[in-house]
């Protein structure tokens, strides 16, 4: 453990990825693979209390990052949890010391596809082997261990952050006070597989991928990675917000113009979705990641039975759903509670009434806030640690 | 009209298209410009009566055509609505002339983007004007003008169908006896938009395309109309579909891969769909005829009340929809039979309970298929048609 290297210090001309951590041991995959050196970008907020108690990891969704409430080195836009996470909020960075780091395989300082493959002084491209969301758990438990943090007060996250948290409770109860996964499920669905099959096939379709060699060939799929975008980006909004955000309203014009511009602000706002996230995302770090969701079956872990994956758990969970969440709807968190219940597990369950789909847990949804901090305060009451958000 | 020019031979080697049509005058579209010749490939089953009133025009959904209940030319598959009409049939062709055409703008032989310019002897391209659902029902239309057709005993039709259907009888009042529009809108949504826009984008995207001058090229965007398909045909299924359908199943396989190959069957699926539509399919017709449905909009063709665009209405409407049609979910008919109630029109209303989203209206669906007939009967009746389907 104390030959973990932490870099603090990153290459010329590359942007800022924040902390860094090179794991002093290979990972063993999944898939039997066995990875190195894998390096984990992360941040953290607060300190770390005398008993080490009261860590908090944020785990991220798909394209999210460990910028949780620190600007973006790229965008330049503030964090992403920033309504969240910070001195006086919900998650109080005055209580709390809060962890997050890039995942495994992801493109924002972590190894992933767009780092250097050491046996081939190249990028790693599809030579990367595919991640599952337990190894990003692994991943995460050698940072902690590298932290000096042997228990988490509370992981948590959203969408892909609510199976990390999932998978965190699943793999090292003893290391794992309490859960929050929120707008998240136990297993990606035919439907979630099938979204993700169109987007890995956009990217794939568009010639500058290169069959994944891109970078070495100093291109960038862009249209195939934005039109994967689009695509998902649909995904995270209900029906009701797209209609009350744009409806059929046009675009810096008065009339339909008879073509294939941007009529519709819709189509406006679809395409900047897609062009923006070119600048900031690797494509092949789009397939690894979509590719360890899909593959993400806590059922099967549970040998085909859920509960078993929980059975004898001393952790305390909060599941969160919002009510218009189309991508994991509320009843794949029902059936978290129910199989959390059939094994007699310490849970509580809110569905939060919001017409924002999925996206809600990025948002200021002032029901969820409410329901986060609520079972903070019990959470860290049962643990010790002082928790009472002042400016509330 | 009587210098329309019935083509019944085709150009060698050119699949056989059926019947078709050229109108003797041009056709002037919404958007104001003048498009000649315009051809529309059409079939018809059944025999026209006496007083000519017994034809039902049947409207092809976007990536329909003409082949209701004949053998698709290239696919060889029989035809989309084989299970409602044929001799017997709901849609019995033993007492009704049914008459289809491939849409303006469409591929299977109707005037669209692939076909010949005759300013420039190269294929339209994006040279091909905008047209909408008006322009589409404008150029039926003068079909049946040819075919000596005042009066439509009824005009009906699934998804696209249905736009058309309820065009016909805003359109065209005095010429519609009744009118059954199913799993239809009366306009497109925010993410009906949205997900047309990302099929435009990935077609757009693919270098294949040419900007639209792919044919002249010799080429083909595959790669791109793939993926919009693929999309595009997860709006088509409900969740609970995919799921029963496929749910995490793996293709031809006993362990995952930890690959980007097909692992699960719901994958595999895709991928058919996409490579088989683009057999079939013309990259730029779907351009057009997504354009045509994203433009529909009947609510602004009532001068922003729906209400209005039905006032006075003779017609007798059978609005359908299915319970678990996402794409063009039931509360959008209920807004269509408000409407209808609100002018006082003759409406009935039927939600199909359907697991299947929204292409249950291809399939065998009992209580669909029952309410079709009922209605067809009633209709029948008032018509003085004899309508009573032998074998059911």
């Amino acid at each position: 453990m104390n030959l973990d290297k932490t870099q603090q210090s990153q290459p010329a001309g590359a942007p800022a990825h924040g902390k860094s951590l090179t794991l002093a041991e290979p990972l063993t995959l999944q898939s039997g693979v066995t990875l190195a050196p894998v390096t984990l970008a992360y941040e953290t907020y607060g300190t770390l209390n005398a008993d080490r108690s009261n860590c908090v990891l944020v785990c991220h969704a798909l394209t999210g990052d460990h910028f949780v409430a620190s600007a973006h080195p790229i965008t330049k836009n503030p964090g992403w949890w920033i309504d969240l996470v910070g001195p006086g909020k919900v998650i109080d960075t005055d209580k709390f010391f809060v962890v997050c780091s890039n995942v495994l395989g992801g493109c924002m300082g972590s190894t992933g596809p767009k780092e250097i493959n050491p046996a081939t002084g190249a990028p790693w491209g599809l030579a990367f082997p595919v991640i599952t969301i337990r190894d990003m758990v692994q991943a995460q438990a050698r940072l902690l261990d590298h932290l000096g943090i042997e228990s988490v007060f509370c992981v948590l996250g959203g969408s892909m952050g609510a199976m990390q948290a999932l998978e965190w409770a699943v793999r090292f109860p003893h290391r794992v006070f309490s859960a929050i996964p929120i707008a998240g499920s136990y297993r990606h669905s035919a439907q979630n597989i099938a979204f993700h099959e169109v987007g890995r096939q956009a990217i794939m379709a568009d010639p500058d991928w290169s069959h994944g060699n891109y970078l070495a060939e100093g291109k960038k799929p862009k249209r195939g990675l934005a039109v994967a975008r689009m695509a998902a980006h649909i995904t995270y909004l209900s029906e009701v917000a797209l209609h009350n955000k744009f409806g059929r309203r046009l675009q810096n014009r008065d009339a339909l113009t008879y073509g294939f511009e941007a009529d519709f602000q819709v189509e406006s706002y679809l395409r900047h979705q897609g062009s923006t996230f070119v600048e900031r995302f690797d494509a092949n770090s789009y397939l690894y990641i979509t590719r360890a969701l899909d593959y993400f079956d806590l059922q099967a872990e549970g040998g085909g039975v859920l509960a078993e994956a929980f059975r004898g758990t001393p952790v305390r969970f909060c599941v969160i759903s919002f009510s218009s969440d189309w991508l994991y709807p509320t009843g794949e968190s029902k059936t978290i509670v129910h199989a959390l219940n059939a094994v007699a597990a310490n849970v509580s369950f809110v569905e939060v009434a919001s017409q924002q789909g999925h996206d809600a847990f990025l948002l200021d949804e002032p029901e969820f806030h409410q329901t986060m901090e609520g079972f903070l305060a019990g959470a860290a009451e049962a643990r010790g640690i002082a928790y009472r958000p002042a400016n509330r």
